[in-house]
C-alpha cells in the first residue's frame, strides 16, 4: 500500500490533504477514489485513509483509522555530534535516521574544523531536516527525527544528561565499554555523544564527566567522526532488542 | 610513535625497507638514525624498529621486536555484500575496515543493478584493496582486510557457511533477530551477508537457508544496502565484547 508523509498541520477534521510532491506522487501511482493509502504524520502516527477526491493539484483523503506507528524504536536514542564537515553531517543525518535515531543534535566543540555561521544556519537546518524527512520516508519510519542545533558544548552536555543515560565516546578511553555502561540498567532514553574530526580535547571530556556523562570506548580501532555515532547507534539498537 | 604499513615482502633478515610513500612520509617526519618507529605488516603483526640508514629513496630499519597486533577484533567477521553501485561498495569497504571486518566479499545476485565486467574488475579490485589499506592504516588496525570477488551467489553461500556462524539479513524476516542467532553460541568466525539495492529475491533467501545460513532481521526499519552491513558488523563487534 502506498505510504505518504505529511505535516501534522495537513490533518484536519478527519481528513488529510495531499499537496505538492505527495499529490504528484499520488498521480504517478494513478490513485483512484475509494483506494486505500497510509499516511504518516512524521510524529509517530500512521493513518489508514480512503481517497475521496482528486483535483488538479491536491488529493483529499478521509481517515479510516489512526494507528501508532509500529516502526519506531522502543528506546529514544539521541545522537549528539560535534559539527563535522558538511557532507559528513548530512551522511550522519541520513544514516542515523534509517537506524532509528529519535533526534540528531549538532553542537560546536573546541576542535571543530567546520562550524556553520549564523547566516547560513537557517538554510542549512532546513536542508538537514529535509534529509531526515526523506530518510524517514524511505526507511518506513513513523517519525521524522528532529535536527537540533545547539550554540555551545556546555548546552549540549546539559541537554544530553536529561536522558535516562548519557554516554560520551572517547578514543582515549580504554577500560569502560558501552556494554558495561548498558549492563544491568533499564532506560527508555539515551544520549550518544561523539566528537569532531580532530577529536574532543581532554578537558572537554572531563567537562562531560563532571556534567554526568559516562565515558566509553567504541573499541581499539580509531573510528572516523562519521562512523562512530552510527556504530554506537547500531549497537544500542541491537542491545535494546531492536534486532 | 610513527607507524608504517608495509607489504610482508619488504621484511627480510631482521630488516625492513621503507620505500615509495612510506619513505617520503618518513622524510616529512624527519626521521633520524636510531629513532624508533612501528611497522605493521598488514597481516596482524607489528614490528618495533630502529631507523638504520636513510638514503635518497629508501629508509632501512632494523627490527627490535615482533609483536602480535593488539587492535584486531577477537572474532573474524566476514562481510558478504551483493554488488551495490560502485560508490557504495567503496563506502562499505572503508567503513567495514574501520569497524574491524576480517575480510569483505562481494558477489553478484539476481537484482544487482551494478556488476563490474571482467575487464574492469582487476583495476577495480586493486582500487578497493587500496581503500581497505588506507582505512586500516588510519584506524590503527594490524591487518588489512582482503577484498574478495566471487563469481556467483552460490559460491558466496558456499564460502560463507564455512565460518562458525553464517547469517543472511533479509528485510522480510520479522521474527528471528540477530540477538537470537548469537545467543548461547560461541563462535570465532562469522559471515554477515546482505543484499543489493533491490534486495534479494525470495528464492535466493530460500537458497541461503538451504545452504545453512540463518535468516535474520535488522529491525523494522528498511536499511539501505550500504547501511545494513555496517549496522550488522557494529552489532556483532558489540556483541562479541569489542566495546
Amino acid at each position: 500500500m502506498a505510504r505518504f508523509f505529511v505535516s501534522p498541520d495537513d490533518i484536519q477534521n478527519g481528513e488529510i490533504l495531499l499537496t505538492g510532491e505527495n499529490a504528484q506522487h499520488g498521480k504517478v501511482l494513478r490513485l483512484q477514489p475509494g483506494e486505500l493509502i497510509d499516511v504518516c504524520d512524521g510524529m509517530g502516527y500512521d493513518y489508514r485513509c480512503a481517497v475521496q477526491e482528486i483535483d488538479n493539484k491536491t488529493i483529499r483523503v478521509s481517515i479510516l483509522e489512526k494507528m501508532e506507528s509500529q516502526n519506531e524504536a522502543a528506546v529514544r536514542a539521541s545522537v549528539y555530534i560535534s559539527f563535522p564537515k558538511a557532507d559528513k553531517l548530512e551522511h550522519i543525518i541520513q544514516k542515523a535516521t534509517e537506524l532509528g535515531a529519535y533526534e540528531i543534535v549538532a553542537f560546536p566543540s573546541a576542535r571543530c574544523v567546520s562550524r556553520p555561521d549564523e547566516k547560513s544556519l537557517n538554510k542549512k537546518a532546513e536542508r538537514w531536516q529535509k534529509i531526515a524527512h526523506s530518510a524517514a520516508e524511505q526507511s518506513g519510519r513513523g517519525r521524522v527525527p528532529q535536527i537540533l542545533i545547539l550554540p555551545s558544548y556546555a548546552k549540549a552536555l546539559e541537554r544530553a544528561t536529561k536522558a535516562d543515560k548519557a554516554i560520551l565516546f572517547y578514543e582515549a578511553e580504554r577500560s569502560v565499554t558501552l556494554k558495561m555502561a548498558l549492563e544491568n540498567s533499564t532506560f527508555s532514553s539515551i544520549s550518544l555523544m561523539t566528537g569532531p574530526e580532530g577529536g574532543l580535547e581532554a578537558r572537554e571530556v572531563e567537562q562531560a564527566r563532571e556534567a554526568g556523562l559516562e565515558i566509553c570506548t567504541l573499541g581499539r580501532r580509531i573510528l572516523r567522526c562519521e562512523t562512530a555515532p552510527l556504530c554506537a547507534l547500531s549497537a544500542v539498537m541491537f542491545a535494546s532488542g531492536e534486532f
